[in-house]
């Protein structure tokens, strides 16, 4: 008997625990789900005979130790800044870690220590990152093995909302954590284009977007993620001529977007002074500048160069910004203040469905022919359970989990699902699962 | 005899003790002048009989003990961030205090220790903060004693280049740190107007100025500076429809370094991969998209929406920043780099003399009548050696320690320079120095 300890039983947990739950009986696991309310551990594990529900504050070393202790498997879904604390404990007790974070240096640097005690450290294996690394090594493992050289990879994922329910002027509702959306792309965006670095400050990133076009879902564009460079090494494309990441939005999305970001309205570096008594009204216009004469809405599009007929006017009227209704947040950033009427706005309706998208392209020369693949994935939501983003993140930890506890995995330490034995089996599985790339390879 | 310690004599330092010098003999002052060079020390005191010059390096607590315990007075021109360690030192062994820093909350700390033991630890008492404390809390209090109200108060201070050597096409040269003026303005920049409180982002700070013009000086521009609003309570204009601070620019200065801004030239958060191969015209076109067609001159033009005949291109054409030439400086972030070319063609030349400006802007109403009070300060540098900063920095200072050990000061504690005892007096002083405020009142 295995016994699986998860921590953290929140929304994007619900597809991982369902998977834990039907592979427990035929490979003999006993699965404890830990988190801050039993109550929510023990919806999701619905008195399954080989689960179990605890109520652990994470926050509280002695607890995290008596749970890690009994357990063989450590899942983490905590807050990616525990995970370092998480992983001592795991080290020092002989316990097997994954996760779907990035891997931060504190993490990095319990590797030799993980591997002289035979324990695996798996980070990075849900979504994005996760699937990312395993769909692209797949293709760079293929292309490179069939002796091509790969001049060109762009790769592009978004959670947004389903097609059928894509029902506001944005063409977005938040389906994963506000804030990050909020705070997205701050500090400096950094990749390669024809050789060539490039750097782009947050304050020009939602201008300098890239179209991407998925089959049967139509058009997307994407703008660029913080850190191209740092995927050059872990995928050997050290001298890539050309490697970009990015975020989807629809079409649109990001010069609207911008509007917020040129007034200042993302910022999150200071507090507004009496937030609370001010109007929405109000704190626009504390981002533009003093006019005797000039009307808020006039001020507005004069400032940022629309006008008042257009469709980014038109998504930030939407939103109610220029409304006489008071924030009722005391002490608040910026940032603090539009993520709640953001999030009044852009909440998912009952029976809403999310959508993930994720697309990689390259381009490559073999045998003297320069030819692009371009590798496609949208993985739709089942229900507010089920989610695109719950499946997606969760069945690449939950089959991680699997392959090492049926012995089918050699690799030990801190690692990414990057090397065959973890992307092929895992890519195999989430087929069946019916998360799959459509491929289009061509001479171009 | 008392001992007066001044902890570095680097170049602001020259006036200061010039003027503890000239006092010494009267006074009975010893003048212990520490630097990191002894023979910086020695230069500065050029055997004056009743100084010293000692070797110290500051760094070393053991070196700052020894040199505070043999002292009655120190006055620290080190960086800022030493000012909470100098402090508890002179707090430990009974020494007063004087700096021209910021007050930090570290300092803030020490206040009521400072007082029980009868120490003065005066800050905030050189340039700005220091003159512009001292000037504007003599009017206001002047104002408020004939029983007016003050509606506005902006106040604008720049160290720029005097105009017989104001000789390139930015109007600007160093004479401070290089990479203050570099990073200048990174933040949020706070401020009330007309009841309104403002908030300006970094990338907007540039676009968003204030004519100033001084009399016989001719016309400047200011953007606007971090926090306005932390100037309320110490002036006790806690609700001030407008309160405003700002730094000084000659007019199109602020137009041709937003270019630097929006291209992200002032960013100091990442290095720039292989920095010492490029060459500065690759600098410049990693910030920009990649063109197979257009010219970097051109994508530049284009990207911030200027044509090549316009002044901002000239000044950007004119510091190099097109040229093929190699940058040669490792591991560099975009500041630096560009810190490096300024630093070059933005020198003093020899026999250059600098230039400090000030003015404070008041509107009140005097007895139902409103008014409006305009005090502006010029002083151009006598030498290399005594340069506009110099005095301006260290008078202040040096008037406030005479005033200490000629016992006519009464406050104790952390203290600014914005009460009677303090401002009166000093003001006094550096008029007969050749530093005062030309002031224009009358009804608008």
């Amino acid at each position: 008997m295995s016994r699986i300890l998860l921590l953290g039983a929140g929304r994007s947990a619900s597809s991982l625990i369902h998977y834990l739950l039907q592979h427990a009986e035929a490979n003999q696991w006993q699965v404890i789900v830990a988190d801050a309310s039993k109550e929510t551990a023990e919806q999701k594990i619905n008195n399954h005979p080989q689960a179990k529900a605890i109520a652990l504050d994470a926050s509280d070393e002695e607890q995290l130790v008596i749970a890690i202790s009994r357990a063989d498997v450590v899942i983490s879904m905590l807050p990616a800044t525990m995970h370092p604390e998480v992983g001592m404990i795991c080290l020092n007790h002989g316990k097997h870690l994954f996760t779907a974070s990035y891997v931060s240096p504190a993490m990095r640097e319990l590797d030799e220590a993980a591997r002289k005690k035979g324990l695996l450290f798996m980070n990075e294996c849900g979504l994005d990152p996760g699937i990312d690394h395993i769909t692209a090594m797949e293709i760079i493992d293929e292309i490179r093995g069939k002796g091509g050289e790969i001049t060109m990879f762009k790769s592009f994922a978004g959670g947004l909302v389903a097609p059928e329910y894509d029902t506001n002027p944005w063409q977005y509702k938040f389906t994963w954590n506000p804030r990050n959306v909020v705070l997205a792309g701050q500090g400096t965006a950094k990749f390669i284009r024809n050789n060539q670095y490039k750097y782009i400050p947050y304050h020009q990133l939602f201008k300098r977007l890239e179209p991407v076009n998925v089959e049967g879902f139509g058009a997307f564009e994407a703008y660029p993620n913080r850190d191209s460079l740092s995927y050059r090494a872990p995928y050997g494309l050290e001298n890539i001529p050309t490697i970009l990441r990015g975020t989807l939005r629809r079409p649109g999305y990001s010069e609207a977007w911008n509007v917020f970001v040129q007034l200042g309205l993302t910022d999150d570096s200071f507090k507004i002074e009496n937030s609370e008594e001010m109007t929405y009204r109000q704190f626009l216009n504390s981002f533009l500048a003093y006019s005797p004469t000039d009307m808020l809405e006039e001020k507005l599009c004069n400032y940022v160069g629309i006008t008042r007929d257009s469709d980014i006017y038109k998504k930030i009227a939407w939103l109610g910004l220029f409304e006489e209704r008071k924030i009722g947040l005391k002490n608040a950033s910026p940032a603090q203040i539009l993520q709640q009427i953001l999030e009044e706005k852009w909440a998912l309706a009952d029976g809403d469905k999310d959508m993930i998208v994720m697309q990689h392209q390259f381009e490559y020369v073999l045998k003297g022919e320069k030819r692009s693949r371009i590798s496609s994935m949208v993985c739709l939501g089942d229900d507010t359970l089920h989610t695109g983003m719950s499946k997606t993140v969760g069945w690449p930890l939950g089959i991680a989990v699997k392959l090492l506890l049926q012995g089918k995995v050699k690799a030990r330490g801190v690692q990414l699902p990057i090397t065959q034995e973890f992307y092929a089996p895992i890519i195999t599985e989430l087929k069946s699962l019916g998360i799959s790339f459509i491929e289009d390879d061509r001479a171009i």
